[in-house]
């Protein structure tokens, strides 16, 4: 563990415990002795790299200059509703570079599990809740899927619609992610086959409570609003509630995630960082997957969540203001 | 408290409590009994007096055997998605007859509950899940509401539409209960009012996990089939899991809906019997107000979760076969 040349705060005791505050990181000499004990950053993408379609400054400078360090580079996210395709055409629309490989997102990392881990049968299908994304990333380990975004489950039924909802035995998981045109359905559907059939499994791609957006308001004071809506575990919950049953939980802070990324990279855990905004989930994943943890600002934490006066138990490594303030060593 | 002629089944001793069954009552006897010690029969509706459009042998008795013999009726119901109004046709419809008056669905008793214990400001309005028979009780009683039936509010909505929800101060209630056109867009708005405006309350009509529901096959061998989908809870569940917000919780088994009960109708709980087919919901629900309860077989509740080998902590005051089994008591 390198040793950082500047003054921790010292520990501050609440009701219940004692948490000392993370080292924030804020001088060029810091980040350069940061750099220096990483060979692999795990960065986690929203929040961190950008902010919906706004990138963070810096970044654009950040990612090649860690490249031509020799830095190992893996986009470690959440977001299941678009498959590795899709981040990269994102990424390159943002002005940033990453190939198919470095992108683990929650909908790879679930067929990841299925194929590897489950050894899903070749003869069954996965019921999907979620997106195109999820899609792609299934049909990208050979498994079989349905639901998703079937134009016959992207509809409202009707109260004398059960009936139309047939047993299928074909179905062995139920695989719930993000999904923007969730309807009852869907979840009768996924709920039936999970009530049917003791053996189904139920997969959600990832717990998080809300999902982080931004969008244009029209108003000059403030002309882009970042805020949240309900996430991936939400849409997700009501077949937790409804089924009764423990699902699989793919994405962060969950190990499984990590267990997918090591399947297809090598790298020494002692030499990785951990980049995140989010302490449930980015840096939990971390501190789970014995990872150092790098929480920066300006995304889901907020500073009274490290700093104020009944912190968080959750307590990353570092602190920085942002990933972008690296740039301050681009010698280029 | 009556005491019954027959004799109760010993205690059984399980890993951790010991429990008395319950008395099964089962002679003209003992339902003689039963009756003349109640002046006030609480009656849940869907598995005791029919099981969807299936009304229960002997009910269409036992109803006006209990009128004639000055017995008060009540019928408590956590389904919300039918108004009183509504109620009183479908009761008609299957040949049993109800006044309004006598029907507390968890949605009437919602909207008593932010009427008469909220006094809900006339200035506010309510921003519904749910269907139509829950936007008619809010009526009822005058509270002004949006979302619900609003065909703006039912429809899939895409990702760049996170823009157009906008914030409505109106809105001082976030209420929500079974929805079939259940939609992100609902979910979204409802969210983004609490998330908005820690004032604005937070109730559901019920939590019932799942739905009974039934429904013609086609097939001969099993030309109606009984099952569960997912409930008004679990529909509910992303809003609770995204805010973090508790709830508060009209229906079954929660005391509110006996406060609203007890708001239009005086009885003496002494004499009083609380009817039903669910332990979670119903047996609870007496059990927490004070009354006595009888359970009915035949509906959601399994024979082994009351004489099995680990019975549920949940114990009736007695159990019947069927209510319409009062029937044989029927001079007429």
């Amino acid at each position: 563990m390198m040793v950082l040349h500047i003054h921790r705060r010292g520990p501050r005791t609440t009701a219940s415990f004692s948490i000392m505050a993370p080292p924030v990181l804020s001088t060029p000499e810091q980040y350069q002795e940061l750099l220096d004990s990483v060979d692999t950053f795990l960065l986690d993408c929203d929040g961190v790299l950008y902010h919906g379609s706004n990138v963070v400054p810096g970044i654009k400078q950040v990612l090649p200059m860690l490249r031509r360090a020799g830095k190992k580079i893996i986009f470690v996210t959440n977001n299941a509703s678009k498959s590795r395709r899709m981040y990269v055409d994102t990424f390159r629309k943002l002005g940033l570079e990453a190939q198919a490989e470095e992108i683990f997102g929650s909908g790879y990392a679930s067929a990841v599990y299925l194929s590897k881990v489950l050894n899903f049968p070749k003869d069954k299908r996965v019921y999907v809740i979620g997106e195109v994304g999820l899609e792609e990333e299934l049909d990208s380990v050979g498994i079989g899927h349905s639901g998703g975004t079937d134009p016959e489950d992207r509809v409202f039924m009707e109260k004398d619609g059960f009936g139309d909802i047939k047993p299928d035995p074909s179905i062995g998981a139920v695989l719930c992610g993000f999904d923007i045109h969730i309807n009852y359905k869907k979840y009768a559907k996924a709920f039936s086959y999970m009530r049917d059939n003791k053996d189904c499994h139920f997969l959600l791609t990832n717990q998080d409570p809300t999902y982080p957006t931004s969008f244009a308001t029209g108003d000059p004071d403030q002309p882009i609003r970042h805020t949240i809506f309900p996430g991936s575990g939400s849409i997700s919950y009501p077949l937790v509630y409804a089924s009764k049953r423990t699902p699989t939980v793919i994405g962060k802070p969950n190990t499984t995630m990590m267990d997918a990324i090591l399947a297809e990279h090598q790298f020494d855990p002692k030499r990785a960082l951990m980049v995140g905004d989010n302490l449930a989930t980015d840096i939990e994943f971390g501190i789970n997957s014995g990872v150092r943890t790098l929480l920066v600002m300006g995304g889901v934490t907020k500073r009274e969540a490290i700093f104020g006066d009944e912190p968080s138990k959750t307590v990353p490594d570092f602190v920085m203001e942002s990933f972008g303030d690296l740039a301050v060593l681009d010698k280029q």
